[in-house]
């Protein structure tokens, strides 16, 4: 098979290892399991990891600027000074230090909270998966913006839930299109969690809520009476100004705010946080328990010793630079390089641009042509719960340098030429009819 | 309050902290939260920490005699070398040199495994948890041996699973009575989903499966098409012998295993796994990546060097001596010290001795005249799901020195006496007519 035979099934070059072997289980998982099977992309992204390929595609965050030294000399004194206490056990809220320091961290965006309220988890896609787990039954609505983060939306499907997508612009979450959302959802009976938004930088959307929308998104939910799940990993890596307020800032009782060193510091450590009204915490610590008795105790005084013993905020400032600097060869590759048609965002911060194809594209039928042209992307419909966004595509310019971004620009363009040349010789493409996509799309550290 | 105050509702002389607050959400939750309550124990065990107190309750492994020099420049070698992998995100399924590493451990108990069919998990908590996660829907049974592993049950009743449990003897889980466990259950109706053990050195009952059963509990469960759970962290903890061979190593298709490094190494860095058969090991890939991404990177690297640069094996054999020096403190002050109505076992590996109390006496009502008199135990209905088990109680010799097993023993010998003292003068004692407890305890790491 080449992928420029057309099969009216679409254009998945590589079979999911899945669909090739028997399972004797296949009868006895659960209902929520039903709908696990690993992404059609997945093969695909194992041949975009060769270092031929230009990947746009993974979220992971570069962190070659870290001080490997400071890190080596604070964890060694910590073995040293306190093994005893870093191996063992800890508490499964999490140690009371660094959730003091978190509470610091929470500060620079307008975050008044108090330690208690603080629980440490694996990563804050365990904080999505506790939070989940304790609100929703099957059949619960979680609203989403439109796109949304794919790892949210995996553990949203794995807990059975429904996901409704609301619009957003370049000033993010459209009040409007939320209200619409709530209220249309209420109308058919159904039962509306929270909503799960990331006000800043979004992945994969790259736009920031803007400051006067944030009272309204806020007012909408007060009115409604709908929890508020802020996701917010990305709040401190904006390009251009001082941290945007958090929606948790304005609004205490009604809103579980998430955080995560993974992008300020490392992700190797596994070590995010959520901060949650007070009886909301207590179960999120119960559920915590159930699921691993406690976070890491190594990784938080790894964590919590880099953040007393080096300026971590400076750090910080560095990576701001870095991603800029990434950011702007991105846009400027996209201006210099992408056929007129084409449409994209300047993100003000974060890991992504958004990019929407000329009408008839469909991103997902063209990655494999893509990848066989060395660069990599994430096709949008992984960023839906109901298959749209085939016309779009995030690009993360996180991790190359500016300059391999600009040649996975200039790959990626002239794959898209070539798509839109034989689009107009010879009509739709493979793939650009095929029905969206059900089942669960596992999230990998590929896209984060 | 005082602790010798009848009172007809139960001995708690801590009120649980949720029930002192006004939970907002209290209508909102999944259905599985409902049950989630802070154990009523918990807060005797904040006092029970307390330096005065003698605790036999927790788990905690002693890692005191761990190498810190050795595990502290492995990690600053791994920092240096290999720094931005380290801290970097990493596979959903776990390193691969990692994972070759543990089916090198488990060769020792003589299974055969391929890496590729080792998921790694957030210690084996997490493990439980995420077979749970895929193999049970609500109602469905788990059966489990009576007493079972506390975190264990708290999982299973976090998703709505009902226990069931089977008797065990001296030579741990009788075959008889898992027959008429599954046969009573399936007549009933209900759809069981597998059988959750721990064959080796029982938590809480200390008792090991003997060599002759093993062959006969797998020939049952295959013939009733009943999946295995086999949890075996402290498999290599034995006093006497050789590691006993694992359930696994005999049957590979049928038999999920679950082993950690936290008792042979330490808890600390979180790091567990599951082996299980090729299918189940592609739905807990996806079902860790939507819990976690993956599990911690540093962590795992941590360990792999620790396994490759150390005589790990020396060093378990060190903690052999010290656990079996423990064990015999123990079972000496008992043989010294205890009523004569006492009954206990002898175990031959693991950290603890299961202990029956005189009949009428309560071990929950006692345990806050124990604290008060400076020890500490864990209650036998900590180990059930359906209220049994308040006459017996789990007695930990893992973590204090022998000296202090003797004291704590003594103090538990002394307020016994009192209670059954006052038994024979006043009758039975407010608690010991309590009924069954229902709700969920979530586990912690007291509990381990």
């Amino acid at each position: 098979m080449t992928e420029n035979t057309p099969r009216a099934s679409g254009t998945h070059p590589v079979p999911a290892e899945a669909s090739t072997r028997l399972d004797s289980y296949v009868d006895r998982y659960a209902a929520r399991t039903q709908g696990m099977t690993a992404s059609e992309i997945r093969a695909l992204f194992s041949v975009a990891s060769r270092p031929e390929v230009v990947s746009l595609a993974g979220g992971m965050p570069n962190i070659t600027g870290l001080p490997l030294d400071v890190v080596g000399s604070a964890i060694s004194d910590l073995i040293a000074h306190d093994g005893a206490t870093a191996l063992q056990y800890g508490s499964g809220q999490g140690m009371p230090a660094l959730r003091e320091q978190i509470c610091g961290v929470m500060r620079l965006e307008g975050i008044d909270a108090h330690p208690d309220d603080v629980v440490v988890t694996v990563g804050s896609q365990q904080a999505v998966d506790l939070v989940t787990r304790i609100f929703c039954d099957p059949g619960d609505v979680v609203i989403c913006e439109a796109p949304s983060y794919v790892g949210a939306l995996g553990v949203f499907k794995a807990y059975e839930c429904d996901v409704v997508h609301a619009a957003m612009d370049a000033d993010g979450l459209v009040p409007e299109a939320l209200e619409q959302a709530i209220v249309a959802t209420k109308a058919s009976g159904r039962t509306i969690k929270f909503l799960y938004t990331i006000p800043n930088f979004h992945n994969p959307a790259g736009v920031t809520l803007s400051a006067e929308r944030r009272p309204q998104i806020l007012d909408i939910c007060r009115r409604h009476d709908i929890l508020v799940l802020e996701d917010n990993p990305y709040g401190l890596l904006g390009f251009d100004a001082e941290p945007v307020r958090a929606l948790r800032a304005d609004e205490a009782e009604g809103v579980i705010y998430l955080g995560s060193f993974s992008k300020t510091f490392a992700p190797g450590f596994r070590v995010g946080w959520a901060l949650a009204p007070h009886a909301v915490r207590e179960k999120l610590v119960l559920a915590q328990e159930s699921a691993t008795l406690c976070p890491p105790q190594f990784s938080q005084m790894a964590i919590s010793a880099y953040l007393s013993r080096h300026d971590w905020q400076g750090q910080v400032k560095q990576f701001q630079e870095m991603y800029r600097a990434r950011r702007d060869a991105m846009v400027q590759a996209l201006d210099d390089l992408m056929p007129a048609a084409c449409q994209w965002n300047v993100p003000s911060g974060g890991f992504y641009v958004w990019l929407t194809l000329p009408p008839g594209i469909d991103a997902k039928a063209m990655l494999p042509r893509a990848v066989t042209a060395r660069v990599a992307y994430v096709p949008g419909t992984a960023f839906f719960a109901d298959g749209f966004g085939s016309s779009s595509m995030r690009l993360s310019f996180c991790y190359p340098t500016p300059e391999r971004i600009r040649e996975g620009v200039r790959r990626l363009a002239g794959v898209l030429e070539q798509e839109m040349e034989l689009r107009e010789t010879f009509g739709a493409l493979p793939g650009s009819l095929e029905a969206p996509r059900s089942g669960y799309d596992a999230p990998s550290s590929d896209l984060t």
